[in-house]
């Protein structure tokens, strides 16, 4: 067997702010062999996501950062080429967070078998993956929409907003969605079938929203920050639940805005209006992993959610695909065809 | 019968920043005559507590303004003097909600017999009442304090303050509690059996806190806000709940304070640790009534928790000693003895 060359994309640099071309390198290694109970695995689509940003940072957060010169962590749909384990044969699809690189070896144990009859095997990190889930423990388990309030997602035709808009509405909530620019308002509710579209790039982005939500907003799924959490925030109606899951609006942030400090107007407000803010990452609700999957399919099959991906080709183009992810450059769930 | 003389105490103006003596107004009125189904009250007791300053002030809150020349809302405990109702009869002692006043008519249907011979009767509108079941369906129902985790509240000598630190050891949690001056901090371990007393006056109070909670904070009851606050929140620990009660820190203050603007820190933590902050009144939790008067009566029997009341003699005495109150001079549970 001829040794096979492993191309990766590697943390270069800590970046300050926003995360440049030169805060990546790209290289390649000799594939490495599988031992007793691996897999040799040939990645066939890497999963971007806002929380990488995290990871290439090192302050302290929910997970260990990648270390410079690692290899940059990530969600991948890979195929199996050799295997030492008898859970596995050459062929099969697996879902395994093998990062960014074209090969890797994996413990046997750490993945989960994809069945690529059932759906388009990049859904596993898509719609039917970390993304969905994640719109669907945190809106259902937190959110808790009720038929007839409101629920306003941002980062809207993203993989989390887009499911988060479309499970509000099955749940016979009013679902108002953010995005930027017109496209990609059009879309939200051609598409997806929300509501009301509001467009964050808009001068009048706050007026518009409050316009949007003339009986308030009773969930606001919480994965953008910034200025969309300072238009939101008025606008909470008592007893709102914010499930928070993402900031992508601040993670390239390098200090903390002027002041004055709203702190205590924050905290005023969850008292006052009797307000839940609760943190969660996926892996928090683990235990609904298999509710998640039977929901979610049945309403894929039923057309009752919708999903977009944003397919770039090729690895190399992975870290200005990720730069430009948490500009919102991208229309759908970023993945990279990587083989 | 001879026409009553109701003296009351009626808010003058709305206090800009700490209330003056001069936004009160004493003054005494002809007590009201019980219609059919109501009864005329001569008041007892009446509790001051911090709500109150919202009150006094027509922000938007939870619940309306006391109107400029109306009676001070308050809990109070009173005896029936007439009735023109089946349900009551003279001598009866009942909790109302009849403000700073010395007589009040009340519907009948609106107030609770209490049994003078189980408790003292003030215990209605502390332990037993309104600042004991805020302790005890937040720390509960939203803190869900483990044993073996700690739990820090502040203003921790008050009547909130104090049940909740009893019942976090009941629960078998550490206790520890935040409060003002040597006398109080003496309080909290000798009488109310807190594992560990932190005096916010202390120069190196944030330190202090630090080293009193070497496992960091599990569950912070939040009643108070501003530089305690400040304090606990870099000492959360992962999946830490924030039930959020009161900010009397925070009810004096005419405007924010100066920046960075933290608001997006705040988020940070709540994402990267999980926090839930939840905002919360008693009367949310009012389903939870009979629970609560079941189990802290059984807790007081057995000696498990402790009160302390501050008695001040005469309503007249009532905006001196709410006053007071919001600047930490009471220590317990702050009543008036009206009559």
């Amino acid at each position: 067997m001829t040794t096979l060359a492993n191309r990766r994309v590697l943390l270069a640099a800590r970046p300050h702010g926003e995360p440049k071309p030169s805060d990546f390198r790209i290289d390649e290694a000799p594939a490495p062999e599988p031992g007793e109970g691996e897999v040799l695995l040939k990645i066939r689509y890497l999963s971007l996501d806002p929380y990488m940003r995290g990871r290439m940072s090192d302050a302290k957060s929910y997970a260990a950062p990648v270390e410079v010169g690692g290899v940059m962590e990530g969600g991948t749909v890979a195929e199996v080429v050799a295997s030492k384990s008898d859970r596995f044969k050459p062929g099969d699809i697996v879902l395994s967070h093998s990062g960014w690189q074209s090969y890797a070896v994996a413990d046997a144990k750490a993945l989960r078998k994809i069945d690529p009859t059932a759906a388009p095997i990049s859904t596993a990190v898509g719609v039917l993956g970390m993304p969905g889930m994640t719109a669907y423990t945190g809106l259902l388990t937190i959110g808790q929409p009720k038929a007839g309030e409101t629920v306003v997602v941002a980062a809207a035709t993203g993989p989390v907003g887009s499911a988060v808009g479309q499970i509000a509405r099955i749940k016979g909530a009013r679902a108002v969605g953010i995005a930027g620019g017109a496209d990609k308002c059009k879309a939200l509710i051609e598409e997806f079938g929300f509501d009301v579209a509001v467009d964050h790039r808009s001068p009048t982005f706050a007026a518009d929203l409050k316009a949007a939500c003339p009986d308030g907003i009773d969930v606001y799924f919480e994965n953008v920050g910034g200025a969309v959490f300072d238009a939101v925030f008025p606008l909470l109606n008592f007893f709102a639940r914010i499930p928070v899951c993402g900031l992508i609006a601040q993670y390239n942030a390098t200090g903390l805005p002027d002041g004055p400090d709203r702190t205590q107007l924050l905290l005023r407000d969850i008292l006052t209006k009797r307000l839940t803010f609760r943190g969660f990452i996926v892996r928090d609700f683990a235990d609904q992993a298999k509710d998640f999957f039977t929901d979610m399919s049945a309403w894929l099959r039923d057309g009752k959610v919708k999903y977009r991906e944003d397919v770039v080709e090729g690895l190399d183009k992975a870290p200005e695909a990720f730069i430009g992810l948490l500009k919102g450059k991208n229309f759908g769930k970023l993945v990279i065809k990587v083989a």
